[in-house]
C-alpha cells in the first residue's frame, strides 16, 4: 500500500540513468525545453478536459531525494555487478530543487491534441527527471476528467454521481479519478475520502446488502427510513423490482406523514428504460412526483443517450466503473518530448521523427493562442514563442491553410513556477469544475473547431524533417 | 495528490450510512458471512491470479477513524440540513476496531470465477464498512497480475520488463500494478519506487530524448556508453532503425575492447518483427551472438504470440500502456456479498437473486478444495463448511455432475485474521511471484478443469432460490 510521501523515486529507471549520463558528459545544466501533450483525443471525440496540474504542483515542490532515496540508488548494480551511480552524482541528486520555468494549461479547459498541457524550460537534467512523475500525473485525470465531461454532457442537465472506488484502480486510481470526475463535471461522489481531501460533495445510502439483512424488503426499508429519515434513496431491485418500487411508495408515506420527503428510489438491474417509465407512473400516481429516480449499473455516455432516446424517466446517473477506469479507451497516450535545446547562445529546435506523420513532435517554445469572435472561441493557433514573425494563419491536420481573425484572443499556458518559484495559485476543485462546465456551454455548438500549427511553425518542422537525419 | 496513510474513509457514502442504520436498528453485532469474488474471468481467459491480499492487510490492521475523520463525518448533511449521523454513532466508530475472522486465498494462488478470494465473519457493521476499500485493494491487483501471468506464458521464457507507470492510473495505480506485474511472473519494472517498496528488481536505461539531446545518434550512444558501460542497451529508432543497429554495433566493439559487453538493442517503432531479424543477423555477424533485441510498442499477449508466430527475433519484451491498464479489460468487476447472516442461534443462508444466474451468489460461510491426482490439480470444489454431508461431487456451470475422488487435496482459503488477530506472515513479492510461476506450470497442460458448487451446495442454492422473494 502506498504510504510514501516522496514521489521523487516514482520515475521510471532509465530517466535517472539518463540524468546521470548527462551529469556524467557535464551536459546537466544545458537548457531544454519539453512539453507534455497527447496526439489523439480520447474516445474518438472531439475534445478533453485538462486536469491533473494540483498534483503535479504538488509533486514538484515536494521533489526532493531522501536518505533512504539515495541508499536504494547507491546499491543498484549493472551488468557487471558494480554499482549503477557513483557517489559523487549520488550527492548530487541529494541535494537537488526543481528549479525549472513551468507553464502549463489551467485544469477544466479544454483541450486538443499536440497542445502542451505542460511546458518545462530548465535544466536538462531536471526537466528528463520529471518526464514519468508528470505523464503518470496528468494521463489518467486528464482521461477521466475528459469522460466525465462527456457523460455530463449526455445527460443534459440531470444529475451524475460518480460511484466507481471499488473498480479503480488502486487507491489513488479512485481518488484521483473521484476528484477527476468532479472537474469534467459530475455532481458528486460516493468517495468519502474524495469527498474530504478534495471538499466534493459526497452522496450514498443503501446497498442490497441491507435489504438482504433483514428478514424482509418492507421491513429493511422501514428500518433504512427510521434510523435516516433526511437521506432516503430506496433500492428497489434486491427481489422484485415493481413490487419494491410499492414498497417504497408505502414507506414514503410513512415517512411524509412524520414530517419527511422520500428523496427518490434507485434501480441497479433490469430494463431500465421500462422499469423508469413505470416507476415515474406509480410514484406520480401515489403523489410523489417530486421523488426521484435514480439509475445505475454499467452505464456511460452513449447508455444515458440511448435511454434518454428512449424515453427513459431518469432524473439522477449513477456511474462507476465505466467512467473511473474509463472502460472504452483506459489509456490517454499523453507523452513528453523534447522540443529545444540551446547550445551556447543559440535554441536548437528538436523534432521527434516517426514513420507515422501523427507521432511526429513540434519543435520550439510552444504556446497556444485561443482565438475569439463575439464572445466565442473561434480556432487555436499553436505557435513558437521565439518565432518573431507571427502570423494569423494556421496550417491544419490536412496540410490547409486556414486564417484566424479577431481582436480577441488568450494565450492557454500560465505560469505556474519561474525558475522553481511558485507563482500560481491552484483554484478549488468547485472553481475548476465550473470551468469545465463554462466551456462545455461555450463549445457546445462549434461543430468544426480549426486547430494547426501557425504558419511559420508549420514550415520550421517541415525544413527540420527534411534535414538529414543524424 | 494521495497523502493520507489512514484508508478508513476510502469507501462509499452509502457503507457509512448502512453502518450507521444497522447500528441504529441494534443489529450492527449480528455475525455476518461476506464473500469477495468475481464472475468471470478476466480477458476472455480461463484463470484470474489472485493478487492484493498485502494490502488489505496493511489497511485492516491500521483501520481507524482518525479525529478529523469523525470532524467531517460530523458535518455531512442529509436533504433537510440536518446532520447525517448523530454524535453517539461517530463516537462509537471513533472507537471501532476490526475484529472479524477473515480467511483469504494467498497471493500468487490462480483462482476460478464464484471462488471467494477473501471471506470475512464477524460483525455485520464491520464486514460492510469493508466492502469497498478491499474492492478496490484486490479488483486492480488481481486484474493486472492476470494479465501478466498471460503475457509472461505468451512470451515462453523470455524476459518480459514492465514498463507502464507513465500510463498508470494515478500513482498508486502505477504501484500497485508494478508489485502485481511482478507478482503475475513480470521479470523487472521500470519503476523505481516500486523497486524500493517492495524489492522487485528495476531495470532501464536511455529514451529517444537521450539521443535527440546530442548532436548525432552515434555520438548519443558514445556517451551514454561512457557513463554507464555497464548498462548499455541502445534505442535505435529515433533516426533510422537499421543504421542505428550499426551505430550500436560500432559502440559495441568500443565498449569490448575496453572490457565490457553492450547488453543489447531496444526496438520501439516500426516492423518489430522485420527489424528484429535484421538486427539479429547484424549483430550474429559483427560478433555479439549475446546481445540481446528488447522490443516495446503497444505490445501484450497478443501482439507477442503473433511475433513469436513470424519468427521474430525479440528476446526482452517491453511492456507498457496494455499490462498496467488492462487495457483491453480494465476492470475485473470483482463483488462482495453477504452469504449467511446469524439470527440468535441459527445461520440464516443468503443469496443475492439476479435475472442473470450469473450474478446469483453462493450462502453459506465458502471454501474452496482443490483436488489433486498424481500432484496435478483435478478439479475445485466451492463447498459450505456448514454443511455436515460433504460429498465429492460438483455440480458444474452447465449443471452437470462432475465426480472429483482423489487422496490428495488442500484447501485455497486459509487463516488471514482470527477475531481482529493477525495469523498470517505476508511473503515477499518474490516468493508470491515464485508461487505464480509454479502455479502457470501446474495448470499449463491442462484444457478443461471442472470446478463448480459441491453438490449440497448446488441443491441448498437451489432451494433458497425458490423460496418466495420477499
Amino acid at each position: 500500500m502506498f504510504k510514501s510521501n516522496n514521489l521523487s523515486l516514482l520515475t521510471d529507471l532509465y530517466q535517472l540513468t539518463m540524468a546521470y549520463g548527462y551529469w556524467k558528459n557535464n551536459i546537466h545544466k544545458k537548457e531544454a525545453v519539453f512539453h507534455l501533450f497527447f496526439r489523439k483525443n480520447p474516445f474518438q471525440g472531439t475534445y478533453a478536459i485538462a486536469c491533473g496540474l494540483a498534483s503535479v504542483i504538488d509533486y514538484i515542490q515536494d521533489f526532493h531525494f531522501s536518505t533512504s532515496d539515495i541508499e536504494y540508488l547507491s546499491q543498484l548494480k549493472g551488468a557487471n555487478g558494480k554499482v549503477l551511480f557513483e557517489s559523487t552524482f549520488l550527492e548530487y541528486l541529494s541535494h537537488l530543487k526543481i528549479d525549472c520555468t513551468i507553464d502549463a494549461i489551467p485544469e477544466g479547459t479544454m483541450v486538443f491534441p499536440h497542445q502542451p498541457l505542460i511546458r518545462i524550460k530548465g535544466d536538462l537534467l531536471q526537466a528528463q527527471l520529471l518526464e514519468t512523475t508528470l505523464l503518470n500525473l496528468v494521463n489518467f485525470p486528464t482521461l477521466i476528467a475528459t469522460k466525465a465531461a462527456r457523460i455530463v454532457s449526455a445527460a443534459e442537465g440531470d444529475e451524475v454521481l460518480e460511484f466507481g472506488l471499488r473498480r479503480a484502480q488502486g487507491i489513488d486510481g479512485g481518488l484521483s479519478a473521484s476528484r477527476a470526475a468532479y472537474i469534467g463535471g459530475c455532481h458528486a461522489t460516493s468517495n468519502v475520502l474524495a469527498g474530504k481531501i478534495y471538499a466534493i460533495p459526497i452522496k450514498g445510502t443503501h446497498a442490497h446488502s441491507w435489504v438482504m439483512s433483514f428478514e424482509d424488503e418492507q421491513e429493511a426499508f422501514r428500518a433504512y427510513a427510521e434510523s435516516m429519515p433526511n437521506n432516503c434513496v430506496f433500492l428497489v431491485d434486491t427481489y422484485n423490482t415493481v413490487e419494491g418500487i410499492k414498497k417504497a411508495i408505502q414507506i414514503g408515506h410513512k415517512l411524509r406523514q412524520e414530517g419527511h420527503e422520500m428523496l427518490g428510489i434507485r434501480l441497479d438491474s433490469g430494463d431500465l428504460c421500462k422499469l423508469s417509465i413505470i416507476a415515474r407512473q406509480l410514484l406520480d400516481e401515489a403523489g410523489f412526483p417530486k421523488a426521484k429516480i435514480i439509475a445505475s449499473n454499467d452505464l456511460d455516455e452513449y447508455a444515458i443517450q440511448k435511454l434518454k432516446t428512449q424515453g427513459a424517466k431518469i432524473n439522477v446517473w449513477g456511474i462507476g466503473t465505466r467512467l473511473s477506469t474509463a472502460y472504452d479507451q483506459p489509456a490517454l497516450g499523453g507523452v513528453y518530448k523534447l522540443a529545444a535545446i540551446r547550445n551556447n547562445k543559440r535554441w536548437d529546435y528538436k523534432v521527434k521523427r516517426s514513420e507515422e506523420l501523427i507521432k511526429t513532435s513540434n519543435p520550439g517554445i510552444l504556446q497556444v493562442k485561443r482565438i475569439f469572435h463575439k464572445g466565442l472561441p473561434v480556432g487555436d493557433i499553436l505557435y513558437n514563442e521565439l518565432e518573431k514573425n507571427l502570423t494569423s494563419s494556421i496550417i491544419d491536420k490536412d496540410e490547409k491553410e486556414i486564417v484566424l481573425h479577431s481582436s480577441n484572443s488568450k494565450n492557454l499556458l500560465v505560469p505556474i513556477f519561474k525558475k522553481g518559484k511558485l507563482v500560481y495559485h491552484s483554484p478549488s476543485a468547485t472553481e475548476i469544475r465550473a470551468q469545465t462546465l463554462e466551456q462545455l456551454e461555450l463549445f457546445k455548438n462549434i461543430v468544426l473547431y480549426p486547430q494547426g500549427l501557425e504558419k511559420n511553425l508549420f514550415f520550421l518542422k517541415k525544413r527540420i524533417l527534411l534535414e538529414k537525419s543524424v
